[in-house]
């Protein structure tokens, strides 16, 4: 299907916009008032600008407050709307979104503006536009897509039609099924938007949090799914009011957009298999809707890579052999370790492989490897998504594991698990140069729980989708956590299948600034999931590692609240273990080390009974503590 | 009165809070419980500290759902309740605040909660603290002041009583007046806060979007009153969920806060004397009120200084003389040109006084001259005000100007108007050394309409209180505006007698970044007055300096949406001159220079037939023409 995007949805100039659509692969775009009026260039400026970026002009947007008015203020509205009506033919648009009224004055009288509509569509009649009628969520009296499609089926004329917005529609709560009882012919134009769940005045919400489809809580599958069995056959177009897209690198955000649409497109060819999208009074044009290479699902994680110096190093691979780890082979043509610990590996890099050279300075996880049966399909797909491919300076004997950079530069590699190339990578590692390797020791770590990753405050959203479509993960957690220096946002993804629980923790300032924010961004971890913290807990003080220090007062806190054991309670404040619990009667016991030098810390976790969440509760225990650490 | 402050109202960890909160003169704090338990100073040392710092620690909060329980529950709940009592010993706190059950499942039955509270109380007894309950705006039975009242006179103990949040009750629209009926020594605390006018869930506006008194919508000094009258005399406390200020510095925001607490009292003090506080069913305690300094009334802008380097300060000059303006003295000791129209009067100042060096770069205003009445009156009502005095180096015999620093940094002089000190300050200026100083051209501006200034992220709501305090000005119009690269929100503040317009316009990159957030903020202006804008932008041209070009487009739009004679929307298309108007048929027409150097503009303004706002629909067109215009 044709892609637009509404131009509001961009920041910079109108030029500026349309270039970045043009750039990512976008079919056309919505002209918004606002940016053409702003605009140096005449509408047949922009009209040739358009045709030279492969554009098309979709949509001219918005003309408000039209239809029940007075005889008087109908006159100066069609006059308007003539007005407008001329520009279109200049810049060669053929439709105009018409809103629905919002002024405090509006007539509540369904006869009147279905007239006045229909007088509309006639004065359009000359120009050889059409106009496509929204019900705003807060229109005054008319603010429901069933309410506009009965002033339209009065109105009765070819050239008015609908304008749907699924942000109007879901936020409202309304159910889109009906979408499916009003003719193909009179929907004239689609337009897209998802948005976090929120409990605030609709306009605000619709004006500053709508985000791309995926981004958000909205079912846009089915809805879409709807309109097109309704026998919609136009562009597929976002509109998208969102604070920060406003503000960010509009090639950025068109990339993400165009991902957006890609991963609609792709499920909804999901659904078109068994709905046919046939509509039982009549037939319509098929669609092709672009399929997707299937997600490969995730077999957890194959290794972590950081990147780290000394100390930071050091101190990464002292929390390591304290975990029972071992530094068991390097890299042939690397400065990178292998750590291993049974299946669990991760991989300690001297450079910044990102960067191409020796890095100085604190610790970061660079690099996650993620296992998957079929890397070859992951990787078209992840080339589908325009997910960047990282080019890797190797050694031909090397294996050829493919990679992509995640929003946040994080680079994102594809291990085989399956035969024949089950963990080839693992050949490019060799016995250990180094001497004072030792033997991995028997503790209760089992695997890599999770990871968490602070996000560039403009890429959070983008983050979040770029995980969500390339691995099949869903956003299982949404949360605010509260630091000594501002709140920070954190949404967790995890594979839906329970058995295979690739967990990814994205974080962000709320503020897009703080220590949280810092150049590369806040706090990385890398959490070790364990079936007796306790052990692990003593073996880590054997080990001269100390767990990060806890304050008594949490201790306390939770004597007051939970029935935990005293002697069990004692040990917990010992060892730094933190609880925490859900309602279904699921536990969760955790500890953290200090941060390894001012950015990365590790996390042992203790799931018990089904826990799904990520100790919440405590992260602004954490990091205080690690802020007290780091003045310290 | 004494003043307190919550410890979730500053960032940093409890240490730092308390330190900021000492710093500034705050008597005491609200320990937040979540600040308690993540700090690892015991109980006893976060009391000696408090003492060391001569801070009381006046409550302990929050404490959550406990009443409405069924038995076991309550069991645990007494026994939570039981453990917070000793370590409130241990702080030597005497007040623990409870929250109405906000939980899904509380059990709405009143006799139930009450009898619960008095138990709780019971429960107190043996500690020697008592029990402030509160309704939370979104609890679940209990949601307003009288419903809690209700319980706590129904539980009848004297360890019971209320605390009372203003944003609890203002927020929901209920009516604080019924306060005078509750016995004084039954509202154990009081809790202020401000918050802007929003439509959202009451929990997230309460979470995010509260900010000191004088700040937002609410009318703190009826609600406080209200409560005085009948009878509280404990602290005027803040408890302030605020994103910015939990990201902020302490100090600022503590001297922010404290401020506001001034300003409240002094209006307090005024009410008081009508009221005289005393109450039908008693005589309590007499209050003392510190009162303030009357604010001098502002007989609008003596002058306003900029700074600028060449070419900057050429361009400046250039504009000043194309509208009239003549370069008509020196400074006697600085490099500063005193340029004048009748009485209006602008300073170039080829050196940044603030940096006390020469300054190279942009343009920038510098410092704004306040006519007043009384500059020594001024000047004690700041320093009460804890505005930050300016030391200026001058010669012994110049003019000694009181000036302060506004938060952004901006210099605020109180310029006497009256005898015997009248324009004193010109005296500092002579004949100018210049030789090409021309006349003064008799043109229709009139006098500095109001100046525009971009504030840091962090100090927007402290600017507009500062400016509030200072000289009595109130905030009159709040937008929000679309710029090429992200929102800004503008708030525009003026005197209440409009007859003495002093109008300052405070704009914030929404994001706090951009261009608009760039080092030292966005851009700035001087808006000049006038009775004839089409003559005045003849000069302008006629002299060479062009007023910014506007988009053909918006003359386009303009001709659709106004009955404009083509004629006057010619000329205005060719000159450059906008247009607005309100609902009361008062109209605007406004131009812009381009930047002079990157940040500095001028507009000149003419108000028709009363408009009062600042031609906000307008600024997208300016801010998107600014930026083209900064890239060629």
């Amino acid at each position: 299907m044709r892609r637009s995007i509404a131009t509001v949805s961009l920041s910079g100039t109108l030029e500026e916009k349309l270039e970045a659509a043009s750039w990512v692969g976008f079919d056309g775009v919505e002209i918004f008032e606002s940016d053409l009026i702003s605009s140096p260039l005449a509408p047949r400026e922009i009209r040739a600008l358009a045709q030279s970026l492969d554009l098309t002009l979709d949509l001219y947007q918005p003309f408000r407050d039209f239809e029940g008015v007075d005889d008087a203020r109908l006159a100066a509205n069609i006059r308007r709307a003539e007005a407008k009506f001329a520009l279109m033919v200049e810049l060669g648009v053929d439709t105009m979104l018409v809103c629905s009224n919002a002024t405090e004055s509006a007539i509540d009288d369904d006869a009147r503006a279905a007239s006045q509509l229909r007088l509309l569509a006639e004065a359009a009649e000359p120009y050889g536009v059409r106009v496509a009628y929204e019900a705003l969520a807060w229109g005054r009296h008319v603010a429901t897509y069933e309410h506009a499609w009965k002033l339209v089926a009065e109105a009765d004329h070819p050239l008015l039609g609908l304008c749907l917005d699924s942000f109007h529609i879901l936020s409202r709560g309304d159910d889109p099924a009906a979408i499916r009882d009003i003719p193909g012919e009179k929907l004239f134009f689609l337009q897209l938007a998802d948005a976090p769940r929120m409990r605030m005045d609709v306009l605000q919400w619709s004006r500053h949090y709508r985000c791309f489809p995926g981004q958000g809580g909205f079912d846009l599958t089915t809805f879409t799914h709807h309109v097109l069995a309704a026998g919609y056959r136009g562009p597929l177009s976002l509109e998208v009011f969102n604070d920060v897209f406003r503000a960010s690198d509009p090639h950025r955000t068109a990339a993400d957009a165009l991902r957006s649409l890609s991963v609609l497109e792709d499920s909804l060819a999901g659904e078109q298999e068994t709905a046919n999208l046939r509509h039982d009074r009549g037939s319509f044009t098929p669609i092709t809707l672009t399929r997707l290479p299937e997600p490969v699902r995730p077999a957890g994680f194959g290794f972590v890579e950081i990147a780290a110096t000394e100390p930071a190093a050091e101190r990464a691979g002292a929390v390591l052999a304290a975990l029972g780890f071992a530094h068991t082979r390097d890299h042939r043509s690397k400065p990178v370790q292998l750590w291993e610990h049974g299946n669990t590996r991760i991989l300690l890099n001297a450079a910044d492989p990102r960067l191409g050279h020796t890095w100085g300075g604190e610790a970061t996880i660079t690099a996650l490897g993620i296992g998957l049966s079929d890397p070859e399909r992951a990787r078209e797909r992840a080339e589908r998504l325009s997910a960047p491919a990282l080019t890797r300076r190797r050694d031909p004997s090397e294996a050829a594991l493919q990679s992509v950079a995640a929003p946040d530069g994080t680079a994102v590699f594809f291990c085989p698990t399956g035969p024949p190339d089950a963990d080839s990578w693992l050949a490019d590692f060799s016995a250990p140069a180094v001497t004072n390797a030792h033997e991995q020791r028997d503790t209760s770590i089992i695997d890599i729980d999770h990871i968490g990753l602070y996000q560039p405050f403009d890429h959070f959203d983008e983050a979040s989708l770029f995980y969500r479509a390339l691995l099949g993960l869903a956003p299982t957690e949404v949360s605010e956590l509260a630091s000594p220096d501002g709140l920070v946002r954190s949404r967790a993804l995890s594979h839906p299948d329970t058995k295979s629980p690739l967990r990814i923790v994205l974080n962000v300032s709320l503020l897009g600034r703080g220590p949280q924010a810092d150049a590369d961004g806040g706090a990385q971890h890398i959490a070790l999931s364990c079936d007796d913290i306790f052990s692990i807990a003593e073996d880590m003080v054997d080990a001269g590692v100390s767990p990060l220090r806890v304050p008594d007062n949490y201790y306390d806190d939770l004597a007051a609240r939970t029935d935990l054991p005293p002697a069990q309670r004692e040990r917990m404040r010992r060892l730094g273990i933190l609880y925490d619990h859900d309602p279904q009667g699921g536990e969760f016991l955790h500890l953290y080390t200090p941060l390894l030098d001012g950015r990365l810390f590790f996390e042992v976790v203790q799931r018990v009974d089904g826990y799904q969440g990520y100790g919440a509760a405590n992260t602004t225990i954490r990091m205080t503590a690690h802020r007290e650490g780091s003045n310290t």
